[in-house]
């Protein structure tokens, strides 16, 4: 399928006539909603408008799940409020979830109103955490045993239309709180009055329902079984989170660290409007241009050393982007490091160590080599030298920054990822600018 | 498990004596195979080698698997060659693949003399595909029937121990080719005369061995299925790709994308050597380097007119780091789209207008915004509007950048998450410098 969805964008974005074109709305209606939520984001908005509404509505609640915020938020605005009572007629907690930071009220009710009681339950069990908690993100179609259950019991059990990717049941004692899971697959050729409990699973690890997200993702990727169960304080089990989400947190997160290094986040738009576009990156542009102010500041102390030595401010980007690109890169392993939980006291010394050295030897290569290019450039020993040990201080002082940096923001919970390389660059500019003016001051009048 | 690990790794690298310190070797004894390979990433050299002897050799393989390439390649590198016939022991051909790239040619020899000659056979079958190819990573261990099998026969099937991750039994014809796919659950109260064949799955995805490993994983993801069968060019069933190998998958191509940003690699190793690591990131600042003295060289230019006008030698970073953010924003939707296969020919030149036109409308709104704090600053009119027009023209440029780039680098088969910044950065540098230099010599001097 995902092999056709160049195609289909192609033909989409081709289509004289859009509105009649009834080859395409066939095409559409033939597709799985993943590979509609893919195609609807990759066009531009009046096209998108238009094949939204030849999404068959059978499948329309399964496409906004799938779709990211900003380009969902555009097709829900363009839907009529009368078909809504439609997309949510069997609308369940899980995808109610999914989508409800980009509902507004009124269709928040509406889809309520369509759910039975016991999804409705679910759905504020779980907005009772936050979304970076993975009770946010429960699956509740759980298989479920008292724990003196026997073999016999599981194999009734069986018997009804199981839930994707249910691999055990759950057994509990008679608080409901959870004690342990049986492995559908234990359950063939066992004796039918064998306890239930004595084919239990030993390592299977219990997820509490207040854990970061995307850690208890991740342990549910590692963990060699499909889905975990979830329990809260008192051991009750709540559900279970199952590898299908798990990995969509995961991902999630993965797309927040790219997207965010660039000041959007995952759920920017490819074809938002202009405005709404500009609008959202003016903001990252403006953090931008007041740390750019602030290096040209400090340039701006030694306008009368650039003066008599225009060629402080030929060579002045190279020092400071040999600094940022130098510390961009421990920044990157030690946030990278952070994410996966690796960075501790003990070992950030170690780390601050071992980054300081490097950029101590890499800093000494590279200022001799621009200090070099310089003396040849410019025809003056004294300058090649202004501007190695300018290198050098920036390349370990970016060293510095990157370890130390991101551990600081992730104790103030800022997000290392979105901040991080702006003040990191910030710093490498005036660390770079100052050291090779001033020394150029000192030196070369 | 994952919440202790920063305990873990505070006692590894605090104890003064690892060597004798059975407390933490029990420790490690006790941890799953996962956390131990995060925490010997997580250590110094010396501490990791120490905790890497302590680790059961029933655990080292499956810890070797998890680790990431560089640090794998520091604990393989010290473990005397004695010791690998025991590792090897169970060896089977996804485990060697798994690690293969970072084995030594004579330890390589030794685990596939360890090997069964089915499990040699299914090494070699893979390594006919590349690495980025799904093919080789396949999971050897399905169920599989004829057929005309009945439900009886699946039955059966099911009463010996099942792989993990096994959710279907396909169903082959007579000369081995994938036919269909039966969940294990629709067994359960199924006639047992009944054919097989009518319980199939009817939406099931068949993967090509010689598709892309990613998209085929991404896939896998979707499906709502834990593993699809894969299958060669005459459709013959080789195996199949489950969710687990799936989603390492995807999380090595989000680190690599990641990593690359930096000019690493998803591989780099936290507490590699100094000298290693110096050496792997001298490339990329070399690199930078060069761009870094081509921008230098287009300033050089214009000596002349900076040592006159020394304002613009304080404004130029300015320029050119405007121009770098709003190109990166660009570059990195691009990117991501691009990874998700959603740009294509004809919403490429869509997302050209679009981009070109959030570039001209930030382009005017901070052409505006710097050139009244340069007028003010400098208390030059004609410098404010020299620099608000270097600005709008270098944002214009940084967006039809930001599209155009990353396309024609993947036309070519460049990586655009590790070559696209700095290329970009040098066209924004470029075009930075010399349009607001430029501008400059004609209107200030």
């Amino acid at each position: 399928m995902a092999d056709q969805l160049p195609d289909l964008i192609e033909e989409v974005v081709a289509s004289d006539d859009l509105l009649e074109d009834t080859n395409i709305a066939n095409t559409i209606a033939a597709t799985d909603a993943e590979n509609i939520a893919l195609l609807l984001e990759s066009i531009p908005l009046e096209a998108r408008l238009i094949s939204w509404q030849q999404v068959p509505n059978a499948k329309k609640l399964d496409v906004l799940v799938e779709m990211r915020g900003d380009p969902r938020t555009t097709v829900i605005e363009s839907t009529p409020l009368e078909e809504w009572e439609n997309i949510f007629q069997n609308v369940d907690a899980e995808q109610l979830l999914e989508i409800s930071d980009t509902l507004p009220n009124k269709l928040l009710d509406i889809a309520l109103a369509a759910m039975g009681k016991q999804q409705r339950q679910f759905f504020q069990d779980a907005s009772e955490y936050k979304d970076d908690q993975i009770g946010h993100w429960l699956n509740h179609d759980v298989l479920v045993l008292p724990i003196n259950a026997k073999v016999r019991d599981g194999l009734r059990l069986l018997r009804r239309e199981l839930p994707e990717t249910t691999e055990c049941i759950f057994l509990l004692n008679r608080t409901g709180q959870f004690s342990s899971a049986v492995k559908l697959s234990s359950l063939f050729g066992a004796p039918e009055h064998l306890p239930l409990v004595e084919l239990s699973e030993e390592d299977i690890t219990v997820v509490k329902a207040e854990q970061d997200a995307v850690q208890a993702a991740r342990e549910v990727q590692n963990s060699g079984f499909i889905s975990l169960p979830v329990v809260d304080d008192a051991n009750k089990l709540l559900g279970r989170v199952d590898i299908v989400t798990a990995s969509e947190l995961v991902n999630e997160d993965y797309e927040r660290q790219i997207m965010s290094s660039a000041g959007m986040d995952e759920d920017e738009d490819l074809f938002s409007s202009v405005r709404t576009s500009a609008r959202k990156r003016a903001i990252w542009l403006g953090i931008n241009l007041m740390t750019a102010f602030m290096a040209s500041w400090f340039i701006g102390l030694f306008e009368a050393t650039l003066q008599e030595v225009v060629a402080l401010a030929v060579l002045m980007p190279v020092v400071a982007s040999m600094g940022g690109i130098a510390g961009s890169q421990t920044l990157t392993l030690i946030v990278r490091g952070l994410a996966l939980g690796q960075i501790t006291k003990s070992n950030q010394k170690a780390l601050l160590d071992k980054e300081v050295k490097v950029g101590l030897l890499n800093g000494f290569i590279w200022a001799f080599v621009v200090g070099f290019i310089a003396y040849l450039w410019f025809d003056s020993s004294l300058l090649g030298m202004v501007i190695g040990i300018a290198i050098l201080l920036n390349i370990v002082s970016a060293a510095l920054t990157g370890v130390v940096l991101p551990v600081i923001l992730s104790k103030l919970k800022i997000d290392p990822a979105l901040s991080g390389s702006v003040i990191l660059t910030t710093v490498t500019d005036i660390v770079g600018f100052v050291a090779f003016l001033g020394l150029g001051s000192i030196f070369l009048i």
